[in-house]
């Protein structure tokens, strides 16, 4: 670990201030001093962002392709210890860390082979006409974009994951603001974006990484004069923190913020009693997995109250009760964690599970907790995301209750409907309901495990992202950082 | 004239203010008193907007095709009462009337046929496979749309302009803030949507129309929970103000405005003295008709300093010097007008020429002036939009001083560069700086006329808009007010 900050093709350590980086299974500190970014640093990196964009734009798409596909190359390479200390760092297990390294790999040779397909050749063109003049409209990057790190995605949202590749897919520069969680992960993949660069002969600036453990960095970075949008995965506060700041400059601009949300799952009653799909399994395994520390966790469960619906419940909270508890990813998330769930074991339950406590570090207990419309209506945090292996199940008294608790939740990831195909069609009003607040509708399944393709749509109205717009994942993601121009008359070549 | 704000199918004037319209030719008032649109009223229009929405997005496009169409036969049945306020309100010409008429037509005509084409059949789908689920993209309806009418198009860019239009195609319901420059065009138009509305079965509160001579209404609409966005042609103050609140509501709203700018023109050498194109009449044209109140007039123009450039300016101003001043759009342009326009007269000075005065109300002089690079880079207000028929023309010593002044220019709708093609090829670098600026880049022409076609870019990097990404103009406008959902396992049909 060199723990220096990545300007342009330079290793850069100007500043005094270091920080280390905690493994979250022990509260040991992990080899590694990492330089605080200065504002000095800062600069000159969204400098040479900004000198290297006409160069790195103009280079063709084969050309941006291939320092893609390089990058995958050189990660190979050291895939081991780039495993090694995701592993350390976030206390993920190996496992994950491989089917998310994959993902992220895979995200970079997808946006190679989107920008030299032909559905990637977006210009529209109008034959000039005796009175009219010829044009002919293309999509240019929009400019040097900042990414932030997400603490729950070391690989697929943080370095050199989906936000990345689809702005250096689009011929934008980027600067990373590195996750502070796991900073050596990300230089590790700096390093190999960096000597992928140099080998593809991209200029020098396509791609900086800053280390930061503060949140000042960040705010200068979406501040600077040079940066023309963000990519953020994160918490609310901290998505709306840089979004304000985006709006509020001089000449505003984009911030594409995915901050995460409850998603809502509806179980009709035919989906409790059917007897082909194990629901209990598999909506215990989507809360659970991985600590549930991911933005598409189930955090909300809609039932009509009955025997059936108490007994399926139970049934869940049964087998939590003998979890042994996760690893979380740090203290800044089992904290929280732990505050906001002691403040929901406060209201009046119908039941309540939860694993055994641990005297580790930063386990998270799993749990579940029963409540009726009533209670839910009565608290307005019940609605609000917690992150980590809990979800809450409310047990509604009729449809009209369900529709109103649902029409009254703010902006969602996605929204889920399981039961019969007869219940479903019985129940359009639902999916309208929940197609008013997310960006995927999940019938028959739960809402963890993104698929990486074009179809997907991964963002909702606010604050589940910032844009209902555009997507965080697949293909069109790079939409968010490409702009139309149109150029009139300009000779054909 | 009624006078009554449009609340979905029903006319209302509970308010007890009212405000008139004056022909700004004559500054005297017009026939019609326009009640103030109540908050009240405005909740109402919001309400039922919101309630009409489901119902209206689960229309076929050929059912919403079908009502755009029957919007331009209402308008067609009532068009010489519509012309001839237009014409009273406006102080523009019947003939320039009858054009806009017809590209407000066409507009709508466009939009019902684009969105039964198969470019918009926009749903992309995934297959399932044993492991990963079936997903559909389709795109939906963002929600209730604000849109406000624009002072220079009382019809393309107002009532049932480009936003009306690209969102009623989109499945969105819309409330329009009439300008109150020509709240009687407004009225008429706004009958003319509502015959069409009730002729085919739209649900009540699609389309509303809302009279206010006050900045307030304008404001809470933006600010409603149930509008979540927002068209806007007009000011950067106007346009910012809105932008602001929309970022600033709880749940914040995509506000595209469209801001103006001033449209730099380069002429290169070979420009001045190319005998084929009569450059000097057709910039005159452009920086005058019509009282040069478009967003898109030329307001720069930068040459070389030579004895050609001082002689292809002096032609111009003689040209002007003769010229009858242009009834402008009323006191609220032509106040600004002078006081822009004055300001400019007492900077240092290399030329100035300006049409007579007139005794006659909201009459705006022509005029043009020169100055050196120096003068330009000494006051900032020499960037700044003069809306009217003014242009201000800068002579630099060389290209290093051209490029300086260019890329310390703020965001454009417009970039042109005049001159041979041999000229063109040795000036990419001046291409590549209008390009980082402008949504659209023109070579060999003038950038007013807007070309209305899907190639067509009607925005740029801020203030010229508010978000680079999208257009004003042309087919793809509708993606301003459409968002991705995806449908995980739904089953086909």
């Amino acid at each position: 670990m060199h723990g220096k900050n990545q300007i342009g093709n330079e290793l850069s350590a100007t500043g005094k201030k270091t920080f280390t980086v905690k493994n979250p299974a022990t509260n040991l500190d992990l080899i590694g001093d990492f330089h605080e970014c200065t504002i000095g640093e800062l600069n000159k990196a969204t400098k040479l962002a900004n000198d290297a964009l006409d160069l790195y734009a103009s280079k063709t798409n084969k050309q941006k392709a291939k320092f893609l596909k390089q990058i995958v190359k050189e990660i190979k390479k050291d895939k081991s210890q780039i495993l090694i200390r995701f592993w350390e760092e976030s206390g993920l297990s190996m496992e994950r860390g491989k089917v998310e390294l994959k993902r992220t790999l895979d995200q970079l040779k997808n946006f190679a082979k989107y920008i030299c397909s032909k559905k990637y050749n977006l210009n529209t063109i109008a034959e000039g006409t005796k009175k009219l003049p010829y044009l002919e409209k293309r999509m240019i990057p929009i400019g040097t974009v900042a990414v932030f790190g997400a603490s729950n995605f070391p690989f697929a949202y943080s370095t050199v994951g989906g936000d990345t590749a689809a702005a250096l897919a689009a011929g934008c520069p980027v600067i990373v603001k590195s996750h502070q969680m796991h900073a050596g992960t990300g230089e590790l993949i700096s390093d190999c974006v960096i000597r992928a660069a140099n080998f593809c002969n991209i200029p020098n600036g396509v791609f900086s990484n800053l280390n930061a453990s503060s949140i000042k960095v960040g705010s200068e970075l979406v501040a600077n004069e040079f940066v023309k949008a963000v990519g953020f995965t994160g918490s609310i506060a901290g998505g709306t923190a840089l979004k304000k700041i985006g709006d509020e400059r001089d000449s505003p601009i984009p911030v594409f913020a995915e901050m995460g949300s409850v998603n809502p799952v509806v179980m009709l009653p035919s989906a409790l009693t059917d007897p082909k799909i194990k629901w209990s399994k598999t909506l215990l395994k989507s809360i659970t997995t991985d600590g549930g520390q991911f933005c598409t966790k189930p955090g909300l469960l809609f039932m009509y109250d009955s025997v059936e619906s108490r007994n399926f419940l139970r049934g869940i909270g049964e087998k939590i009760v003998k979890m042994t508890p996760a690893v979380l990813l740090g203290e800044s998330i089992s904290r929280p964690f732990y505050k906001k769930r002691n403040k929901l074991k406060h209201v009046k339950k119908v039941m309540f599970f939860e694993a055994p406590a641990s005297d580790l570090p930063n386990r998270g207990q799993q749990s579940l907790l029963v409540v009726t419309d009533e209670t839910f209506n009565k608290h307005e945090f019940l609605k609000e995301e917690v992150f980590g292996p809990h979800c809450t199940a409310v047990l509604c008294k009729n449809k009209r209750e369900l529709k109103k608790i649902i029409s009254n939740l703010q902006g969602q990831l996605t929204g889920t409907i399981n039961g019969s195909k007869e219940d479903l069609s019985k129940n359009q009003d639902l999916v309208l309901l929940l197609e008013n607040l997310a960006g995927r509708i999940i019938f028959n399944g739960v809402p963890t495990g993104v698929r990486v393709v074009a179809a997907q749509t991964h963002g909702g109205t606010f604050p589940a992202s910032t844009d209902s717009r555009f997507t965080a994942v697949g293909d069109f993601s790079i939409y968010r950082f490409l702009r139309p121009v149109t150029y009139q008359n300009f000779p054909k070549a």
